[in-house]
């Protein structure tokens, strides 16, 4: 592999080519390419040994225990083939999406062919000998993955989890206007609803500065025990599927009824060319300002499944079948005849045509390969830590808002973020976008639509209606999260920045995507010639506490404990409290490299507590005591611990704090902010942390500490399990219990409010003995008072509601309204 | 609302009507409940009080706090409108999916309107009283959410999340063959992923035996802040698409450029009529034996959003245009120019037209709604528990596998389960299903195409490859885990019962779904008129230690962590540790109402520990000692507690027990095994909890537990954290650490093995003392062998894999293997 950071030659991008039949001499190569690809695939689901198959096959040569999957294998390979003829023959930078990821061996054989291989890993020789490896390493222990997995040189998509071939080929392929991206989908991925959206990313793609993607609907009409639907309804209604799409269907039939492969070579090789002369005509049209949105080809590649497999098994349809799905013969290692028949099958690839004795691929077929950068195996893009470039970022410092006391002044935090994003957009502008599924605006972040527009290629009605929307622009908005998710990952994958700006509640529709990229960042972690690519921001706003408008299908912050799941190495979990701190936050995420980071953070008006220094600070130590609203006395322990993590729970802990000033002056009450949850946890869990040592002098061993924390309690608990005085944190969070509309009424169906992180101060607190009994009945009578207000003026207690920290000064000098505030009525806000 | 369990009286379904124009009095009436149902929406959204503007609209009137959306609200409302004439003239049962569910606020007033309101909500009253309430109420503190809820009669379908309109739909229509199911796909919605998908639906419902889903596709063109992607294609492009997907589109258009509404609704009921129609002929055709796959009719309904709104305000567009999304006049309590337009707004329906001044609805419009349980809003298919029947269920003792002694034999489980289902499902054969995606076989439940098929109403190919596929069938398979949640989901709210067979690591594909149907059964539980319904019921096989086939992406035992966030009155969670467990578990499971029950179990040969009696008693304990694999002494504590939970960990665990015995024979070693993990917890955090007496009894207070776990360890210490000796609990799980293609490989590589958890042992009996030293070096060295062999042979060390429990007897009796299979590799096993 390459190490080059320069972007790849990209050759003379979009040349047209004349459609003419293939020569006798590329046929040969193609074919011969072809059959090597099977040859190496069969080799890896089967063989231990005897890889050339210069001995007689027996047993012994066959794996124990067969795993793989075979049935997409040689239409990949097929395609893989006859892309490099065109590759060489137009010097297109192209990169290959396995939709169907478990036909891996395919991938694997192909870029072994290309000697990608042997170059990213020095023992798998391009001779017999690493042939054996090569085959013995697939899906065995110390081995390789099934799948198209991040070892596999040439893959940004492991297929593991089907659904998102698309999603991730057109976010490979945006900003980079001289990619093709060929992504094959399988007819089986076809089904799933993600899949089934993201057909219509070609709205989106721009023809001048994107790439193109070319889907190929790998039509081998199977599943593991189904035809697929796709495979079952007529050509003319698949057609009109795809036109209804937005594409020019291709249609290719091939392999059935002993058709000469001879002959579906020829039919393939002309029908590539017209497709990507076709595209390059539509590049061109686009570059000479042609902007009406063009109906990019794709190809229906029907071809059976298990092709060039045995046909039959035990009397049973095998090719052409979900019976190839795996291991067609899977009992070769014990019945005879089955190992007879795989060794038919082996020869029918003519393997003394293919490579030498020596085990080296005929220097004929070896033709076939691109050269360089120009293999998809080896292609740039593909490794995107190799065309990396740090972003430019403004100095946040200059977006913090004034903040002259703690509380002084209210701001809403993502409208903040939002002014240094847009200078974000203005100095990268082909390497990062934000994503989201219509609520760039409705988190707040509009201000970026002073320098850029919703990228959007579909039909305009004009600017009455069209606001901030263009052919080409830095934010993607589509309303399907698992679009935005695999846009972004496509595009993180192949070296770019981004966010993802999402509903907290909904951000649960990515669950499983998010599995499948943490689990991609951690093998490459341990993949050496792997580069680092940035990591995958989530900013989670209009979050569980503020759902007033739409209630309790949109409450649920359990993404944070579905993230937390992954490896400690992968996975960053921040909630700033205020505008300054998300700013710092936001800076520090955009920074790093191979994690997901995960940032909660409010969009309604809300107090601003740190100074810009003090919040650069606060986030560097990533929690720490906020001194000036406590009221320890230096060098003595405190009586109480209120700690809290997330901006309502740190509004409801510093209102308690200045209850129990105002009250209980004489309890020493020390308050505990957390921006980096992870800090919670212990050093040997996480890299980020805390040494018990630190802990324990922040949050004491031995006195009660009244957690109020953003999400489900659980967290705080697990995460401080192991903690000295863990068994005196006591955790107020969010408890699943219905709805309402207003924010304090939301805080007490929950019991998280201020009143009673009181009461649960003085129920811990002994020592207070009878002189808190009054305070404790006032806490009851002020909650009871605040509901039943709430339930006659539909809005919150006033005194609740303007209720600002007493040092704040005055109030009006920065930000933009109350606490709560009437802006959460005023349209374009939630879902 | 009827409380009758009979079935609804369906009239005459699917009778054709003479397609004529509206008469002036229809048309009146029809007008004038479109007119009030807007009325009483904007009604809901603005007014707090003066329901009736009796009195001049003053900013009094005005909510505080103005939350909700108009802008699908009126489309919703016309289609209501227009569907309760046809039922009248049609006498068919129909029911009403609004896949805009923000759209709430009309649901709300046409089920007012109906009347059915105030039947199960006898404080709303038909009078200008009630409709006070109904405006107050709306999206109010202590009042109702502003989703068509739970709390809305004739909703399955709350729309909070979108993306499941359709396939809640199928699900309701599934062995409902007399009831029509109006589905209103929101343009907005219709972007998600699985609704995109959804569409294909149509492949396979039966035409005889299932009821009929009629598509609204709701074009009014906007989202928060965008155009929709469907709204910005030409109409030839939607007709493509929605004849790619099978269906026969009727577009309509309406409302625009001042369209007179007598001649929209001339206009529409005329399409309606031929829809309804053309519906009717195909259930005729299909009845009189013609087995084509019909396009079924679905209607692209475009209309203006915000439709009779403000058409502008403060020179914006606002009708036609996002900016009607939500609130369009969300100051008009402060801006008397807004407050203005809000009484024109209101005034524009004439509502002195439609209300007499008692609040009462005008005689001629009420005559449009059905009467009784044609009313859309009391149709008791939407209030499924209702109709529930008990399931008809063989004695799954009849079902047993024969256990001589623990240990003895070998079995599938979900193999042995199938057995079972089968009969369920011949007993059962109208109201039971069975969904997976494409998983039914793989999970080993193939016994049940021995009375049944899955249901396919795509293509044939003939039986060589068509398997068990059959137009009608109990079984239904799309690769789509969304499709068989919303399925499921639609099916069960009906009343039926069923169950979802699915890969574990894929079922965090419908995390989100889960929260939404958990939501739901929360809130009906405290709705007295809505009844229990069949739970909803998982089946987890090809679980995270069995992923041989896919390796690391395929691993990911989450589901139950994000399960357990829910409220525990919903949520329970099995891992029986062999077949006999598994059968009483699903019986027991197959019973039980308003639950969300996660199973999971193993389809690979594993050993049968109890007999049927023990597996019985076993169950309704929940967990227990299993005193045949310890060595204590009666009436003593053990030196330590092993603990299980999941049939991988149960094996491991008693394989460690049987090292232990044999090693260190004075050690006193207690085994327990848990099947319902929901024990752990504390009866005071969920009903199935166990009091701190029983747990002390069964994990001692004072002495280690090495516990293992299939799962993420760090769920046993969420469940146990406020247990008495919860220090002293050692857990080992699942770590997330990659991929291996072996079985035992595997639990090593997770530290799960039984040679680790002897060392944990040995590490937590400090009394153990030197003479434990040798023995933890021989497991150092077996571990470090069994990985060695594993590595060179591809296989796990026979020594481990043919392991038995030492009392188990002849092992070959029962059962079908060694304890890890070459079945494994039979093909169609895994994705």
């Amino acid at each position: 592999m390459t190490t080059t950071t320069s972007r790849p030659t990209e050759g003379t991008p979009w040349r047209s080519a004349e459609v003419a039949p293939l020569s006798d001499e590329t046929l040969a190569r193609v074919d011969g390419w072809w059959r090597a690809a099977n040859y190496l695939s069969v080799g890896q689901i089967y063989l231990l040994a005897n890889p050339l198959l210069r001995e007689p096959l027996t047993r012994d040569d066959v794996k124990p225990r067969l795993l793989g999957h075979w049935g997409t294998t040689p239409g990949l390979n097929f395609l893989y083939a006859h892309l490099n003829r065109a590759i060489v023959e137009r010097e297109q930078s192209t990169i290959y999406i396995t939709g169907p990821g478990h036909g891996g061996p395919g991938l694997v054989a192909n870029t072994y062919l290309e000697g990608t291989y042997s170059e990213v890993y020095s023992d798998v020789t391009q001779d017999t000998e690493g042939m054996r490896r090569l085959f013995r390493q697939f899906s065995f222990p110390g081995g390789i993955p099934s799948h198209v997995a991040p070892e596999t040189p040439g893959s940004i998509h492991e297929g593991g989890e089907l659904g998102y071939a698309l999603s991730h080929a057109y976010g490979a392929a945006f900003d980079n206007p001289d990619l093709l991206v060929a992504a094959v989908v399988g007819d089986g991925e076809a089904e799933t609803g993600p899949l089934a959206t993201s057909w219509h990313s070609n709205k989106f793609v721009n023809p001048v500065n994107d790439g193109v993607v070319l889907p190929i609907l790998h039509l081998n009409g199977y599943k593991i025990a189904n035809p697929t639907i796709l495979g079952r309804i007529s050509d003319d209604e698949l057609r009109d599927l795809m036109i209804g799409y937005g594409h020019t269907p291709y249609f290719f039939t091939g392999g059935f009824d002993g058709e000469d492969h001879a002959e579906v070579h020829r039919r393939f090789a002309v029908l590539l060319d017209e497709v990507l002369n076709h595209i390059a005509q539509i590049k061109a049209d686009a570059a000479a300002g042609n902007d009406e949105r063009p109906f990019w080809p794709m190809i229906v590649f029907r071809t059976p499944k298990g092709w060039t497999g045995p046909k039959e098994i035990d009397g049973k349809k095998t090719e052409d079948s979900w019976r190839s799905h795996q291991v067609p013969l899977a009992s070769a290692r014990d019945t005879p005849e089955h190992l007879q028949d795989l060794k038919d099958w082996l020869d029918s690839y003519r393997v003394h045509e293919l490579f030498d004795d020596e085990g080296r691929l005929d220097a004929d077929i070896a033709q076939l390969a691109p050269r360089g950068t120009l293999r998809m195996s080896d292609n740039p893009h593909t490794n995107g830590g190799l065309l990396l470039k740090d972003l430019r970022l403004p100095d946040f410092r200059d977006y913090a808002v004034e903040v002259s006391a703690p509380g002084g002044g209210m701001s809403e935090a993502t409208r903040v973020l939002g002014q240094w994003l847009t200078d974000v957009v203005r100095l990268n502008p082909d390497n990062f976008r934000i994503f989201g599924p219509d609520e760039t605006a409705s988190n707040r972040l509009q201000a970026v639509y002073e320098v850029t527009d919703k990228q959007w290629n579909a039909d305009f009605f004009g600017p009455d209606v069209d606001e901030h929307l263009a052919r080409a622009g830095r934010v993607m908005e589509m309303l399907s999260e698992h679009q935005c998710q695999g846009w972004l990952e496509g595009y993180l994958l192949t070296g770019r920045h981004g966010l993802f700006s999402c509903y907290e509640a909904f951000i649960h529709i990515i669950d499983s995507m998010f599995n499948q990229h943490a689990k991609w960042l951690k093998v490459t972690n341990d993949i050496p010639w792997r580069r680092p690519i940035a990591s995958l921001n989530y900013l989670l706003s209009s979050h569980v506490w503020r759902q007033d408008h739409n209630g309790f299908s949109h409450q649920d912050p359990g993404f944070i404990d579905h993230v937390v799941n992954k490896k400690a190495e992968i996975v960053r979990v921040y909630l700033p409290p205020d505008a300054n701190t998300l700013l710092s936050t936001y800076d520090h995420v955009l920074r790093s490299r191979q994690y997901v980071n995960v940032v909660v953070a409010g969009k309604q008006p809300a107090p601003n507590f740190l100074t810009m220094d003090q919040a650069i600070a606060h986030c560097a130590r990533g929690l720490g005591i906020w001194e000036w609203a406590g009221t320890e006395v230096p060098g003595e322990d405190p009586d109480v611990v209120l700690a809290c993590a997330g901006d309502v729970p740190t509004l409801e802990t510093l209102a308690a704090a200045d209850l129990l000033r105002r009250h209980l002056p004489e309890l020493k009450v020390r308050v505990v902010n957390v921006v980096d949850l992870m800090r919670l946890q212990d050093e040997k869990e996480h890299p980020h942390g805390l040494s018990d040592r630190d802990f324990d002098t922040l949050f004491t061993t031995d006195r009660p500490v009244v957690f109020a924390y953003h999400g489900y309690p659980w967290l705080i608990h697990r995460l401080t399990y192991r903690r000295n005085g863990h068994e005196n944190i006591h955790v107020r969070g969010y408890k699943e219990e219905g709805t309402t509309t207003t924010p304090f009424d939301m805080v007490m169906l929950n019991d998280l409010d201020r009143f009673h992180l009181v009461i649960d101060v003085i129920d811990r607190v002994p020592a207070l003995g009878s002189k808190a009994a009054g305070l404790r009945q006032k806490m009851v009578d002020a909650r009871l008072e605040a509901r039943q207000y709430t339930r006659e003026h539909g809005e919150d207690i006033p005194s609740v509601r303007d209720w600002v920290w007493p040092d704040a000064g005055d109030t009006a000098t920065e930000g933009s309204g109350p606490s709560y505030d009437a802006a959460a009525a005023t349209g374009g806000d939630n879902e």
